[in-house]
This record gives structure tokens, sequence and C-alpha cells, in this order.
């Protein structure tokens, strides 16, 4: 086989995105959540987002929700911002790090966040002077493996507007497969053009996103965006699909000898506790089958 | 990346693994859909199983089927056997291949054949010797890479087991993870014992089979067992799930340049098909992407 990396980061953005779709859930109810995850041994959290909450009710109340969060030693609590707007009020939240979005797309960018490549190069610029490098500025590229309105994106177009993310401020950039359309040829493509240094963000929209992982993995990508239970997918991206389960990534991981310092009897209590309040199952195959047959 | 096979073999198994825990379809039925996959480019269809119609309804009426199908040039028709006494009806029935049930764990070869390990490897001999090398015999081992009943089964005695079916007749092995026990790993691990000249048949259970398959591809692994939307699975194995999804499986194969033969769009059709016909939707995500976004 080939060699793998002997550990990987995961951030966990089950409270984000894999909330960003459901019914909205009150601030106790999410703050539970946070910590059930917290709870696991993952590192990274990102625990809010602070975006209109006109436009995603399920994100109001970022706040409210880090101000309840109890802040457990080990663990960083990520919000994601869309704005300079978002970021001060993030930092006034006492965040450990901003995912801030980005695009590759053109189109997906104008109607996620209202602002061209260009304008959110330059609003990221903005974004990591006020932090005066006190907290990571992550730049998630979404659609960096296709776009639902532009179909595929040359790697190199996506390289470039990662380095000009980097040149900007930020401190490190994730590669978000925002519709699933990636694949390990793509990933091996994207990678080779802009280094294993960045983090991936997955979507399992055709059922792709472990496999995927695994070959970002033996290409020696270190850092992925998992959500409990595979749940999550943009509301603005037409078919989205949920995440990477966090629950099927470290249960590949375990297997593989590759240390994550996340417990995945944690991560499937977690789960529980999600399913019983949006009021429906996860779509993780490892969740359903560990849970259902009794196993943890 | 590494060096990949530039082709694969699929055994498309949904008309038998695939029907076997649905609801009874009419023979017309089950022809129509039988027909619908060969009609993909599929080289070989699992068509119909010769065994007790009281233990598996769904599976009655083999040779009303066998007789009724359309026999495509460059298509083998299998059929699954228990035993000599389904073997011979089989064989007057005219089907190009038979699929012979073997097992690695004693406890599921019993409830699943009635026979022990041993007994089997006799039975498989039986069987070859009565097609007196007409038709190629793939000797199927279940639970190859784990069984619900004893646990996890050392790659070893898999690959002993293995080369005893060689020994008494089989042409062919098939190893089966009957309940979706296996990963990367340890399919590196029986592969290195067995060598690459062996089928996989996967399953499901915890959305391991595509990166499985993967990891076998990598290893050298030409030969996979696929159903039709990711139906199927053992009616007597408990939480099994359903198979590794064929449209799954082509749809990574054609991205990764790696031929099949099959033509994904066909294998949508056919899974739609089936869909109607058994009243629920496949599981295969990537025939939920694909056409419920109206891409086919």
């Amino acid at each position: 086989m080939t060699a793998l990396p002997p550990h990987v980061a995961i951030r966990e953005v089950g409270p984000r995105d894999g909330l960003q779709g459901e019914r909205s859930l009150s601030v106790d109810e999410r703050v539970s959540l946070i910590d059930a995850l917290a709870a696991t041994g993952v590192s990274d959290i990102e625990a809010v987002a602070f975006v209109s909450p006109r436009v995603v009710p399920a994100m109001a109340s970022a706040a409210d929700v880090m101000a309840a969060v109890p802040h457990r030693p080990g663990v960083r609590y990520w919000a994601l911002v869309p704005n300079v707007r978002g970021a001060e009020m993030a930092l006034a939240a006492g965040v450990d790090g901003l995912s801030v979005t980005a695009s590759a797309s053109e189109q997906y960018s104008g109607k996620n966040v209202g602002l061209s490549i260009d304008q959110s190069i330059v609003e990221l610029g903005r974004i990591a002077a006020i932090t005066e490098g006190k907290v990571p500025v992550d730049a998630v590229v979404s659609c960096a493996f296709g776009s639902p309105f532009e179909g595929s994106i040359p790697p190199g177009s996506v390289a470039a507007i990662a380095r000009r993310l980097l040149d900007a401020g930020a401190t490190t950039v994730t590669l978000a497969d925002t519709i699933g359309m990636a694949s390990p040829r793509s990933i091996d493509a994207l990678i080779g053009e802009t280094g294993t240094d960045v983090g991936l963000h997955l979507h399992d929209t055709r059922g792709t996103a472990l496999v995927n992982a695994y070959a970002a993995l033996q290409r020696g990508v270190t850092h992925f965006d998992c959500s409990v239970g595979g749940l999550g997918g943009s509301p603005f991206a037409p078919g989205a699909g949920g995440n990477l389960a966090t629950e099927d990534l470290v249960h590949l991981l375990d297997d593989l000898g590759v240390t994550t310092g996340i417990k995945l009897s944690l991560v499937l209590v977690a789960g529980r506790q999600f399913a019983n309040l949006i009021g429906h199952a996860v779509p993780s195959r490892v969740a359903q089958a560990l849970v259902d047959r009794a196993l943890v």
C-alpha cells in the first residue's frame, strides 16, 4: 500500500454546515451538540456562522451560542464568516479561528456571498488584517472541483486563487467540493497544483466522499473537514449532498492506523443527539450500521 | 497515483443478489430487468439462483426466467447454485456459468447452505465434475473479510480455503465481503495471500464498498461483482447492507479512465426499472444524484 500520513487533523463542521439546512434549533440545543462533539477528542469545531439570519435562519444567534458553549481545553472553536462584518462579530464573540468563504466559481460566489472572486479575495485581506494575527484565517474555496453553474474549473485556476488568498493574508486554504464532483483523479490533479498543505472539504453527493478522502490521504493531505453523521450541504448549491461523515473517515483512519485523536464511539453518540434534535436519521452508513446494530 | 489496470470486468448480480430480498417479481418482470442490464454492455450477469423457493421466494422459477430471457451475444448468464441439485437444474436451463456458494465462516456456511466448509468444498468438486468443463465454475467465498457470527477470519485461512476450492475444480474464486467488514487494509492483507487473480464481491454496509473497490483496484484486482442501484444483501446475514452499486463503480472507473464496456447512462436506466418494479428507490448515491437531477 502507499505510505500514509501517521496523523490526520479533522475539523468538525457539523454544528455549522451540518445544521445550516435543518430546522432551527435553540441556542441550548446547539450548545449541547457542540459540546458533545468537543467530547469526541476532535481538535477543531466549526461551531457557528456569522451570516444573515434572514438568509440562513438555522445559523442565527451565533454570538449567544459562542457565549454559552463550554470552552474545552485543546479544542478550537471556529466561525464561518462571509465578510468583514461577520468577522468582527466573530472576533467579538471570542472564536478561535475564522473560516472565510471564497470560491473558484464566479457564479457561485455571487449567489453565496454576493461578491465576485476578486472582491472576495480583497474581503479576505481585510478580514485577515483585523485579526491582527491573533486567530487563524482559513480561506475555504468553494466549487474547487467544479461548479453547479459553470461545470469543471481548471486546477491551475483554482490553485491560482488559493495562492492569491494566501498572499492576501489567509493562514491556510481549504478546497471545498461543494457539490461532490471530485474524484480521485481530479483530487490528484488539483493537489498536484496546490501542494498537499491544504485542507479538503468533501461532499458525498455521488457517494464518493470517502474514496476521495482516501485518494487525498494517499497523496499526503492531512486536513479534512467532516460533519457528524454526514449532515450538511449548501442551501445555495442545487443537489449539494451531505458532507463527508466524521464517522466514516474516522472509521477508515482507525482501520488504517492513522491517528485522529477522535473516539469513534463518541462521534456515534453525538450523531444520535443530532438525529434526535433535527428529527431525522443521519446519512452516514457507519452511523447506521453501528448504531442500528447496537455496537456502541 | 498508483498505476491502475486498464480494464475491469464487472459481473452484474442485481437480478440475483439485488432481488433476493425484495418482494417476488414475475418471470416477465425479471426477464425485462435482466435484459435491461444486458443492454448496458456488461459481459456477465448473475441472472438467477437455483435455490429453494421456500427459503428464497424471490428467486423461484429460475428455469422459466432462463428460458425466456433473450440471450444477447457477448453476455454470459450466470446462476448461483448452492449444491449439485441446483447445478444440474442450472445446466439443464442453459446457463453460461455457475456461481457456487462457499464460505470462510463455518457458522455462516451452516446457516446459508446447510454444509460445513469441508462439505461445501466437496460439493463444489462434484459440481465442477458434472459441468465437464463446459461452463466456468466460480467459487464465491462468503464472509471472506469477516463473519457476523465469528468476527474476523485470518487472511491465511481464507486463502487456504480459496486454494482448496481451486484444487477441487473451481475455475475462479470470488471473495465476498458479505456484511461489509472489509477495509483497504484488510483487502491488502487478503489479496497479499491470495494474489490478485480473484474476484471481489463487496457490500456497502458501512459505506466502504467503493473505497474498498478502489483499494483493490490499486492492488491490481480486475474482477468485481456489482449490483445495479446497490441493491442486495444476504437474508441470512444480519445487517448485510446492499452490494457495491454498479453505477458507483462504473462512475469511478469512467473518471479514472479504466474501461468496463458498460455505459453508465444505461445502468441508470436499468436502475430506474428496478426501482419501479420493487417499489422503492435504490441506495446508489450516483443513481440518486444523476437520475434526480435528470442528467441522464
